[in-house]
């Protein structure tokens, strides 16, 4: 085994739960762990600073491979010295493989054995996309942590269907880790299996014996029910190795975010938080409060009481609908801070309760009053 | 005469010119003039936070009554607590009057001694305002200074129309003062005349015999050719009262700039740096610099070599083109800092420059360079 540039240790298990506390080791730092990971598709996690991700207690976020490949292209990115330098993020920073957004594009792409053919959704040209192409591609905007080029198996999925490309998963994967190079890099092997417990065991089993930093779990929250959701995981994480990250691709809304750590997950990533600030929707402790609503118009409390994120304690509620109903770009701006504060904020109470021996209390709480 | 709230402070006069180095006493601070004053015309100087625009030097900004007295409502504002309150802008603040947005309507408003009838931009409701109306929705807004509601001539118009509506202004004027109570707030007549000198004078001269704690200056940069306005500039000057700020309202560019300063203003204001950039346009001291053009793809360079701004300081055109491509919300942000920042710094090396007896050169310079 190599030794690998990003390194998990774990730090303490909840004896009553699965939760554990962590830190992950990185070329740019070391992180705390339950995290959630803000995601800058473009190279930019949409309309912050990286002060402002700092101030708010930002760790690794995310960028797509999909996205940078096509705009401004990974070679540019490369000659700027790298993402990090590009952007000017200066903590960790993790790349997705492309092979989600890929095969997101439906009849626009072609899959085979060797990769995947699709059309470019900026200017329609043709593209490819393979376990090297994507492993070079992450090379050169040189994250911290690179991800396998997997399929995410849609739901539904027959069992022949989800276990073929389980299978093809664990090709691309071995394909990956024979292309990746970088020493300054680690390489995530992603779990697949659709929702089939003995597919996600095989795919485990199979990936577990590649030399991979740590672990993505992908394939969950792609319109399965919550509860099958996290039944799944629970079958996944239980026999993943306890030395190494577990990452739950894509899922980051606070409730589910409680319970996968409950189930012994370590990060997370999603555009929720960004996504529903364009439609004026802060998230809270409650659940949602859709700042336009006119009930909010002469509220002059701030979106959420002891929250102590920037909006939070400069701007109160009027404001920002007032600047959400003038189309002004600042509303946006804060409810992206206060939005990302709260899940960056939640995933520190997690690892606060883990430290304090109260997880499972942390978690009931929480869920009694979340709506 | 009243106290006034704001009050300006004379410190020098360039020998060698009209320029003159001050000082603008405000219930929110002093403030160093000639001065740029960014807009904020719907309470928000567009993307910026309070803290990016103290960051750049940013002393009195401007935001729009018409705009405020249609959205949120001043009433709004007021139950906020001012617009300092809501906006959370601790420095200076200067609201307009109104009377330039109302008269740029056209066929939706309708003009009578008593105000103007017009309808809202926003949702066709009638609306009214006069000077009295004006004074009063500047009151609730609360900011430092006000302006008097004025006619702006519109260029060209013939000198009958131009001596009517001046002598209108100046009716309007002496209603504004009798309406305005707030002591916390001082009121700034508005020079008008058109581009003829002999109305110029008479507006001055009426003007002057108000109790106004300074002078705007409307009606320039209205489509005029710029050596009519500078002529007409300089006539206008040359007769105001050297005790009281003058504000040119409405340019912003720094060739013009540089030009008023040289004939005795002290003030300005002007939406160019923040509209450009929406345009990926960067102001620099040689012209513009159109950041999304594909030149610059490659581009590792700051947008200005030797700009001190956070963009310049850690963003590469390269990065800020590919934001732009990406229609991603920082690069407008990263723009607007630059664009900002350069005519703030503009301001304070022409201050520097009459401090230091070198105003004339400073000019000459610039204007060498600047295309
Ligand atoms: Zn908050
Ligand atoms: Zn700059």
């Amino acid at each position: 085994m190599t030794k690998h540039a990003v390194t998990y240790e774990l730090i303490k298990e909840c004896p009553r739960s699965g939760a554990r506390l962590g830190r992950l080791h990185t070329p740019h730092g070391t992180f705390e762990t339950p995290m959630f990971m803000p995601v800058g598709t473009q190279a930019t996690v949409k309309t912050l600073a990286p002060e402002e991700l700092y101030d708010m207690g930002s760790q690794v976020i995310l960028s797509n491979t999909y996205h940078l490949f096509l705009r401004p292209g990974h070679e540019l990115v490369r000659k700027a010295g790298g993402l990090h330098k590009f952007m000017n993020y200066k903590r960790g920073m993790l790349t997705d493989s492309g092979g989600f957004q890929v095969f997101s594009l439906g009849a626009m792409r072609k899959i085979t054995e060797e990769g995947v053919m699709f059309r470019s959704h900026i200017d329609g040209s043709k593209q490819f996309l393979s376990p090297e192409v994507s492993t070079q591609v992450q090379e050169a905007l040189g994250a911290d942590i690179a991800m396998a080029f997997d399929e995410c198996i849609p739901y539904p999925a027959d069992f022949d269907y989800a276990k073929r490309s389980t299978e093809r998963t664990t090709r691309w994967a071995k394909r990956c880790l024979e292309t990746h190079t970088r020493e300054d890099q680690s390489m995530f092997g992603i779990v697949q299996g659709g929702m089939y417990p003995e597919l996600r065991r095989m795919s485990v089993q199979q990936l577990t014996e590649l030399d991979f930093a740590g672990y993505g779990i992908g394939g969950l929250s792609v319109g399965e029910p919550k509860s099958m959701m996290y039944d799944i995981l629970s079958h996944t994480t239980e026999l993943m190795p306890k030395d190494k990250a577990r990452y739950l691709m894509g899922v980051g809304t606070a409730d589910c975010i409680v319970e996968a750590v409950n189930l012994g997950v370590d990060m997370f990533d999603c555009v929720f938080p960004t996504r529903v600030a364009r439609n004026g929707t802060a998230m809270t402790h409650t659940g949602r409060l859709v700042v336009r609503n006119a009930t909010y118009a002469e509220d002059f409390r701030p979106i959420e009481e002891g929250c102590d994120c920037y909006a939070c304690r400069n701007f109160s509620r009027a404001y920002i609908r007032h600047l959400f109903k003038a189309e002004e770009i600042f509303g946006l701006r804060l409810l992206s801070i206060h939005n990302l504060h709260f899940l960056l904020h939640f995933a520190k109470e997690i690892r606060e309760a883990i430290a304090n021996d109260c997880f499972p209390e942390f978690r009931e709480r929480f869920l009694e009053n979340y709506r």
